[in-house]
């Protein structure tokens, strides 16, 4: 080669050794998710080739480098971040927004004929693959999965991460590996699979009561699992398990063999056998290992509903994890009045205060995600995050976002409140007054059991829409039980398609997280999680409703309280009674006090 | 033959006869849907195959027979309706419930290795014949759609109907049909289609702004149309239509052709040029007829998302009819509280005395469809309509449902109300207030223009959820302009998916008309047409809001105003104050009266 790939410091070089790469390979276009071959949304960084090749370091976009053009698709989530970071690389930023078409389409209607894209099937998915394959051949061009250019340009490409695995045990992890193993193979039969392979790794944690460190926040470690009737492979670096950890697992029936021999493993599955698989979540890559001869059987990962599916013992555990993460945040909140005016407090100080109240706690395992601590205009870029180079001082009036959460061995938080600074203005109480109506209107809601997640977002959107503001974001994830803080498969959002998959069933638990955000300015969200649990049948059907799962107090000193209907001030007061009654016991001297104040009726 | 088509006057006899023909073809399965070759809603009597060989006569349902089972799958609406009439048939009422399989998921899991599934090509949809012959081929048997059975058993099979066909003229047609043919080839440009063919009746009356008589309540008359960039030809019974008008029609450049030479044309259409159908809106039969050069482009008909966008011309008409409409109810309901005592009242005299009314009125052409008029336990079958056989007399204590509409040069009505007969229950009373909740929240919504129409369900059903109560049908359905009652592309309906075509734009005319259904007791619906307004931009994006177009009052004896919030009541006495004022104008005496006493505030 020419180039030596060593001068790549800058985004620029970086993209320009890639198009004489992709030039040498006769290759029109190089797409590079934001993808592992886990599908993963955290990835460790040996597969943030994206970020590297980009500069952009938002947690979901696509880059698309051709001879004459390079540009990242990324959602409103980000595109201040991107129009930042991509300043001057030569990389356009292209907005995606819901119901537009996305990068595959533009390759579709770029692509000349003949012409050629290639994206490392590694990293993804075979549903998408076979989308933009489709799409290409429509045009008479090609897709590539066999080639993985960045590879080449990558000189200083992190190692995989090698932190070892351990349990997650009773009485925090409430259903055996066997037992959920069994309930496993009788779904595959159900489904007429002889095999099952996973590539999730929230899903083979949640599988095998097995917890890891190899991504931030999420507990979960880098592997693939193929599961038969008798048989159950988990293929790890093998230097992540203590010996005393393999003879648990072999004494399980779980089979351990190097990450490595996946492939191998796939290939070996018997001609005339079927395998389950969900073409959304295993890569192109590894699917192209199997024998022809093997059947198919598609579908969502069974565990993923499965684990979507908390117990009412993992409920119990996850309510006790909710209060002294209450708990903690009413001790960090209350240093956080005593320290105006006495301190210099940045968007960093919080973090490290508020991280340190949670570590303080029992059962404290990590960060859930990345403390969002945003104030003012920095609060509109809803992930946003501060760094030491860039980050504000808290001084002045205004709003504090504060979006944090923690891993507890019995259970995930992620909780979003606003921090009145100095003092708010009418229109920015107004602003959270709004949203904590959205709050209020899908808290308090009951529904049909088995709707479509998707279809109730309207409910939290109508009294933020009856103004005429509404908000790029879905209103809810799905959260796991010691495990992803952004799970499926059930979605509240209208942006999203309302799949079959997306129903609602007892024992999920997902966000409710409202927004407002004026670019520049400020932002606003409110965000408790919430349990779905059974609310009776009737002669019309079984009926779920929400329990509020997240105690804290919301600040009335953000509201315009006039503004809020007889019925969400019940709701408000209701809640705030709860929240006092259950985190007092964990609290003492200017904690409680603070508890008891902020939690004042209104 | 050995059987003559003679002796088959009962459903048992006429399904003997099928499967003695299946039999003799070797079909193992005969699918009967509810459909023509326009598939429309209503169907000329020619078509009613389905009701005539079950005996049901719901107008929505699909017949199966097989040589040991028959079955029809019917949902929520006609349970009651088809468990009476298909009793003793030999044929089974098969429960279609939202997310459960269908009949055509039922034939391809039934139908053995090799068997044949027939169904007439006249009168299934492309896309359906797709779906279906693709089950079937997954499971090695096969689906015939060139055999019409029912025809060879059907002796006294009811004639086409023969209405002429007239001018939708100005004022009320705002958009000349040269217009409308110049903005179809545009879109048809901008689609690369040199073609389109329309097999929708409503469709091809609103591009022509003809109207006709061949279905009962839409004014509509059977017809194709094959348009090009230079040529438009409407296939008819040139017996339809006068030499006037086929002058007129030939002067904008219209050809009209026979009726049943549209396969011939379809034939004819040039090999290596492109045609733009809508495969859930043409039948497979047709499309048989194409020459396999030629190309197809697939997609909704550009008319009907044209149709759905009232002008604001338009909009004026419809609001002067909705007046007309509203006078003539409160005449109807001055007459009822006058009669209430002093003569006996059935559900039929009900239906003759609205009728009556709307008559009078200026504009009016006819119903919009058969007044459905049920008292008490007749009011919890949504589709019930009385008969001189069975019919109930109005008398006692309870609820009266009625719901009807009319066709008026300037507009189509469709408006539910709850009549209070004798003194309604406490219980009658609640769930006609929580059905009114319903109705305003949806109301007073203000949502993203383009927001995809299912997804706005949930805001009408929160109030009635709340409660464990729901209904089967949706809350809201197209309405046309002196056209269909039910139209597309838009529908609230949770139960429908979510498609990129049910996006909201302004123009569009929908109903809000949710529900509560106590089987063998009562039925409570509450139904106004609301069109899409646009409630200007702010900075985050564009929204639309509803007007209310119905103008009738709510009887407040059938509510418990205690219910209602205060922003409730609000809405509702400033509803009542404008249909005071709108309608006052139009009426004196007893009716003027009623209006008055009706609308005062609570």
């Amino acid at each position: 080669m020419s180039t030596q790939p060593l001068n790549n410091g800058s985004v620029p070089q970086r993209l320009a050794q890639t198009r004489e790469l992709m030039s040498r390979e006769g290759i029109h276009a190089l797409l590079v998710p934001s993808a592992d071959p886990h599908l993963s949304e955290y990835l460790p960084g040996y597969w943030q080739g994206r970020q590297w090749l980009s500069g952009f370091h938002g947690s979901v976009g696509t880059l698309i480098v051709t001879p004459d053009f390079a540009g990242v698709w990324a959602d409103s989530r980000y595109w201040e971040q991107a129009t930042k970071e991509l300043e001057g690389s030569g990389i356009e930023l292209v907005k995606l927004q819901p119901g537009q078409p996305g990068p595959l389409d533009w390759l579709a209607e770029q692509t000349p004929e003949g012409g050629v894209v290639a994206v490392d099937g590694a990293v993804m998915a075979v549903a998408s693959a076979r989308t933009l394959g489709g799409k290409l051949e429509g045009r008479g061009a090609r897709l590539r999965t066999d080639i993985d250019l960045l590879s080449e340009v990558w000189s200083d490409r992190p190692t995989l991460p090698d932190e070892p695995i351990y349990q997650h045990l009773p009485p925090q992890a409430t259903v055996s590996r066997t037992e959920k193993l069994g309930k496993l193979r009788e779904v595959m039969k159900g489904r007429k699979a002889d095999w099952h392979f996973i590539a999730t790794l929230d899903d083979i944690a949640w599988l095998f009561n097995l917890r890891g460190g190899d991504v931030s926040f999420n507990p979960v470690f880098v592997s693939f699992a193929l599961i038969g009737q008798k048989q159950a492979t988990l293929f790890v670096a093998l230097s992540k398990v203590s010996a005393e950890l393999r003879a648990i697992l072999e004494q399980s029936g779980v089979t351990l063999r190097d990450y490595n021999e996946v492939a191998d493993a796939l290939h070996a599955v018997p001609a005339g056998t079927s395998l389950l698989i969900d073409p959304a979540r295993v890569t192109a890559g590894l699917l192209d290992s199997l024998d022809s001869g093997v059947k198919l059987v598609e579908g969502l990962n069974p565990t993923t509903l499965a684990k979507s599916q908390k117990s009412l013992a993992d409920a119990e555990h996850i309510r006790q994890a909710m209060e002294q993460d209450g708990a903690a945040l009413c001790e960090f909140f209350a240093w956080l009045e005593s320290a105006w005016g006495r301190e210099r407090i940045t968007e960093l100080t919080i973090d490290e205060h508020l991280t340190a109240a949670r570590m303080r706690r029992p059962g404290y395992v990590s960060l859930s995600f990345n403390t969002i601590a945003a104030f003012n205009a920095n609060g509109a870029m809803p992930h946003y995050h501060a760094t030491e180079e860039e980050h504000a001082v808290i001084e002045g009036d205004g709003l504090l976002l504060i979006d944090s959460g923690g891993q507890y061995l019995g259970g995930t938080t992620d909780i979003t409140r606003m921090v009145p600074v100095g003092t708010p203005t009418e229109e920015q109480k107004r602003d959270c007054t709004r949203v904590l109506k959205g709050v209020i209107a899908l808290s308090r809601a009951q529904f049909p059991k088995g709707i479509l997640s998707p279809l109730l977002d309207a409910i939290a959107r109508a009294p933020i829409w009856a103004e005429s503001v509404d908000y790029g974001h879905g209103t809810g994830h799905g959260v796991g039980y010691f495990l992803n803080v952004h799970e499926g498969p059930q979605v509240i959002a209208y942006q999203a398609a309302a799949a079959p998959h997306t129903a609602m069933q007892p024992g999920m638990i997902t966000s409710i997280e409202p927004g407002t955000y004026r670019p520049g300015r400020w932002g606003v969200r409110i965000e408790n999680l919430v349990l779905n649990r059974e609310a009776g049948k009737s002669e019309f059907g079984e009926f779920l409703k929400f329990e509020t799962l997240t105690l804290c107090p919301i600040d009335t000193r953000c509201l315009v309280p006039v503004l809020l209907t007889e019925d969400e001030k019940l709701w408000f007061n209701g809640y705030h009674a709860e929240v006092r009654e259950r985190l007092a016991p964990l609290l003492d001297g200017a904690a409680l006090e603070w508890l008891n104040t902020r939690t004042a009726a209104i």
